[in-house]
């Protein structure tokens, strides 16, 4: 499959330069019809019966070894998740922090990562997104480093794993922009998100946890799949690995459709992907203040930036602002091509005169 | 829409005598036809832009209605979650309990409840499903009521409701069973779980959680949604109502789905269904032990439940067995004819032959 080939994959590209991957990636007609077809058959069979279950369990197998496979990790690693705010949560929640627990984190997190980080109850140390000041927060009490492989705001990269060395400290790495993105690797790393609708053009309310040592963290959300087997008042048997962690039922067509989009992935998606995200700064910088950045996304500093993504989606080029910090963000993917980004500089530069 | 007229809303029924709603209800082609409208503009258009979003908002809102209005909660009562498991871990996780409290439980609860209950760390006090027995292992230290209002096992009504009241003590009601299937009614109950796939016959990882003063429970697990704005380190001002315990995204193919679904919902509904368990008592009780229930469950003893289980499906006759009981489990709801429940005695009675 060539790049320009790989367009056809996504009817969204033929009618929009489709710069959004960063909060959901275009979906394939594969994706979609994978999806289809378990609609259909539960349609017509039921969701019933032993063939029905057996099958299904395969598809959640299937799906862990797949997202594993992404980021150099065992199946038996990987819990199946909704999201990567979901996996946080999971970790957050089974640490058992409390007042007297401190984590550090920095000022340009999701609330993804914040929110669970608030409700464990732990100090909450908030620092510059900036490996020196990340170590200079890690006291005694500092019991994990939540941090974004690549920070959602601009793409700027983290090197949590050495972070993770220097300080000792277990690490949480979000990976909703990098897992798919960038090259990544889980090993070293204690605890790291997936998100399955962004870079990886996977449906909706899917995404993995992979848990290092899933026999250290606590299962704190047990779902049905969490046991292999359980006492009248709830005491239950782990199930093995991090599939104790998995929070719940995910249907079989969500399950192929994830696994559709992955397999569509090509050998050459993160060069490709480096390409366009240099490509577009090059385009861009003439027109506009660009943040520093690494990975595939593509911030800019934006008077009004509301009024500057409505002004590019009448183009036809669809971007996202983020709220409060003055910056529109475009998220290039493998998918993207010099076209999308003639037409994101160009209609940039019409809507700044 | 008479009973008959309904029977065509379901494919699978042409094919089986498709008795398991207590896991899965069937899917209506309206429903079907539902999802893969919202996934084909999800492809075509791409998950993007105010439009998309506001609309994902309005059909949250929808449906936050729809599942509030079945139980005659209001909408600001229902938070929307993936399953009652889910549910279920909102409410314990966001009560704080420890170790020197104590919650009551029943024999005959699904790990779905007695998971969460375990996972809390308080004392799980287990009793029979029994008022006199519940309302006795109260004590002091007891926490909270954890209950089935249908038994999944038999379909047996607890008086979740004169609990509540003889007691003090609030009541997390699992309504897995019971809503959709029998008339339910959230006041006097302190939470209560819906699932969406089974009695509603809604989309898999649907469901709600009613809660009838949000501002009593922590947000334990926080969400996108459970903010309206937050800060640095994480701390935010809660959504308004029981909107602030959604766990997390859910697709508008997902919601569209479920709004169909509950749309379908005939008037006669719980009257019909609850002539066709009694249709089917009454045919079976020749050929079986069955087990007292009040509900749309009808349970009965069987030697070796996986291969009754294994003979009717061989006949077309769907049902379940409930492992280590010795229970098989038919389900009957509005759906449910004469023929399905002929179908279901005359293989019995062959199986057993």
């Amino acid at each position: 499959m060539t790049p320009e080939e790989a367009r056809g994959l996504f009817p969204v590209l033929e009618r929009f330069a489709y710069l959004n991957a960063g909060t959901f990636g275009p979906l394939a007609r594969a994706t979609v019809e994978a999806f289809e077809q378990e609609l259909h058959a539960d349609l017509r069979d039921g969701r019933f019966g032993k063939a029905y279950f057996e099958r299904l369990l395969d598809l959640r197998a299937q799906a862990r070894a797949a997202l594993g496979g992404l980021v150099g990790a065992g199946a038996e690693h990987v819990a199946l998740t909704g999201s990567t705010t979901d996996g946080c949560n999971i970790v957050v929640a089974g640490l058992d922090l409390g007042r007297e627990d401190e984590v550090v984190t920095t000022t340009e997190e999701h609330f993804g990562l914040l929110g669970p980080l608030h409700a464990s109850g732990a100090r909450v140390v908030v620092v510059e997104p900036d490996a020196e000041a990340i170590v200079g927060a890690v006291g005694p009490r500092t019991k994990l480093l939540a941090l974004s492989q690549a920070l959602w705001t601009t793409g700027r990269v983290l090197p949590v794993c050495e972070l993770r060395e220097q300080t000792g400290v277990p690490v949480l790495v979000d990976g909703a922009q990098s897992v798919g993105a960038i090259p990544v690797d889980a090993a070293g790393l204690d605890f790291l998100t997936i998100s399955g609708q962004k870079w990886l053009c996977g449906p909706d309310s899917t995404g993995g946890l992979v848990v290092a040592d899933p026999e250290r963290l606590r299962v704190s959300r047990p779902s049905y799949f969490s046991q292999r087997s359980y006492e009248p008042g709830g005491r239950f048997e782990p199930a093995e690995g991090a599939a104790r962690f998995d929070p719940g039922w995910i249907s079989s067509a969500t399950l192929a459709a994830l696994l559709a989009a992955i397999s569509l992935r090509p050998q050459w998606a993160f060069e490709r992907a480096a390409e366009q995200a240099a490509r577009c700064r090059e385009l861009l910088a003439p027109h506009v203040e660009l943040l520093p950045g690494d990975a595939t996304l593509v911030a800019f500093r934006a008077a009004d930036p509301p009024a500057v993504v409505a002004a590019l989606a009448d183009a036809g080029v669809l971007v996202r602002e983020l709220p409060g910090t003055g910056l529109v963000r475009a998220s290039c993917g493998w998918w993207t091509n010099e076209d999308d980004l003639q037409r994101l500089a160009a209609a940039l530069e019409r809507t700044l005169c």
